[in-house]
């Protein structure tokens, strides 16, 4: 007789926190949750914490830890077409923390509170004999009944997916002393991507009556893409050679074809990944060259369930299960 | 050339975060954020973090750590007048905790859920290196401008607090194997007290229009009382006869009289404080004897500033900076 596998992140959601959701929770299943606002709007409510340590390095500067921290959050707000509003900080820091790093993370806070519009409507400061661990609640506003949720996905709609894919989990790797292979550019380039994410709040908004399904990219685009798939009730195919690469995931590829997993199957991204209908690509061309940020038609829905990769010559390739591990 | 002393935690709040709040957030000073709602309404937002070793202990029943953690954000709603509609939940924890911590941990949230009348909108699990730390965010729902804020006191209020005082601090004394001298039923009533606060939500919402002043007492009276005779611009005086002490704390104080000063700056009572007019004293009378829970005059608010104690003869008590510390 065996003991049961420990349950997954996942299953532990359904089996203790799914049951306890109210219903503007969505189950708990879209990353946000919504509630009545002003006449006309709605209010998109989520929470995302980082540790040092597994979400950034003891060694990453204050400034860009707070930009993580607020931008993870925002990501999310964006993947629903919401407008950021502000923000709930808790902070736990070890007693040995100094003012220096408080005034550097405090200074990343203003800089992105500037850049994208938002203020801190209060916090927790709490002390811990462990490893830093910040958490936000981050608070947007909607029209009603607006907001793109991750099951509206229709047999026939294009996927798509913005910026580059892959770029954050080598940049971990580079951090952590890895050097890939790859040129001294390329390697700052793929930290700063896991450094520092970029929230595409704009494409979001603006793919508000564009967008069926919505979310982003954080736990790598299989696994992300097959909880859109299944709450839209729907199959999902990659074509793995129109994935975005960077130019520096592009080389690390050429030192090692196994870092083509990256892109499939790497966290940290925070990508904006959608199901349009085909009739929506000239808008998203015009999107993409308004925003000059890429979106890229990655694949297809379909009547089905479950998700395929398939890569030139249209085969299906195997993707290791619980996302791309460093290696 | 000596360095300059740490900032303690109020001083870091005032020079790292308080310059990056929003409107709503009212400074950071009252505890709460406050923005638009649904017609006539406006919603209360708090966070606050609870850590395993400094607000619960390791040997806390995993139900009561849930209740605590939802509570002591309940407390800061109550404290306003607002209504609790629903929570965001961070959970850190270490890899090791199995699932029967999080059975049980599920099973505090969904009874206090059920008896406070809140959903779970949303939440974020990490794993944590260290103890664990939780971290709520809580959203009520108050009439629109009605929410009673730390800085409408007067000179001339009398000042009240529900329940008793102290009990908490004594409580944490003996879940820490102390015995203070008092008897099994004292010792279990002090340490529940610690272990599962009331959030005093009836009264604070029955106090709309009458209080002048309002919040909860979770750092210690005076440490509180302080800030909200600052926030007023006014001064308060305690006379200590006049405190509500439990018969579990009146029987700690006859073994050693120090433990008055549990009362007067022992945390996490997370009893209701609030200032009103003399005129309110019936309506007050009545909303103690409605409830069952006591409801006792402590003092008075004056011209001036600052926060003093006076003893039987009325003459000033000498109180320790920094709140009470177990002794």
């Amino acid at each position: 007789m065996t003991a049961a596998p420990p349950l997954d992140e996942f299953e532990r959601i359904a089996r203790f926190f799914a049951p306890l959701a109210t219903a503007g929770a969505l189950g708990l299943a879209d990353d946000v949750a919504l509630i009545d606002g002003p006449p006309g709007e709605q209010y998109v409510l989520k929470t995302d914490a980082i540790v040092e340590g597994v979400h950034f390095l003891a060694s990453d500067p204050p400034q860009q830890v707070a930009q993580k921290l607020l931008r993870v959050n925002l990501s999310d707000l964006a993947a629903k077409g919401a407008r950021p509003l502000g923000y709930l900080l808790t902070t736990a820091l070890p007693k040995a923390r100094d003012e220096a790093w408080l005034a550097a993370f405090s200074a990343g806070l203003a800089e992105d509170q500037a850049r994208f519009g938002i203020g801190l409507l209060g916090g927790d400061s709490v002390a811990i004999d462990g490893p830093v661990m910040l958490s936000v609640a981050a608070i947007g506003r909607i029209a009603a009944g607006r907001a793109v949720l991750r099951s509206g996905a229709r047999a026939g709609d294009r996927l798509y997916v913005t910026g580059s894919l892959g770029d954050a989990a080598l940049g971990l790797a580079v951090l952590r002393g890895e050097r890939l292979g790859v040129d001294d550019t390329a390697a700052q380039f793929l930290g700063e991507r896991y450094r520092l994410p970029q929230p595409r709040l704009a494409i979001g908004q603006a793919l508000l009556g564009i967008a069926h399904a919505m979310m982003d990219v954080s736990d790598g685009l299989i696994q992300d893409l097959g909880h859109l798939a299944k709450a839209s009730g729907v199959a999902a195919t990659v074509e793995a050679p129109s994935l975005p690469l960077s130019p520096a995931l592009r080389q690390a590829i050429g030192r090692d074809p196994r870092h083509l997993m990256a892109a499939l199957a790497g966290g940290d991204d925070y990508e904006l990944l959608f199901a349009a209908p085909a009739t929506a690509a000239p808008a998203i061309a015009a999107l993409a060259r308004e925003t000059g940020v890429a979106i890229t038609a990655i694949g297809r829905m379909a009547a089905g369930s479950g998700v395929r990769v398939l890569d030139g010559a249209g085969a299906a390739m195997a993707i290791p299960v619980g996302g791309y591990r460093h290696f």
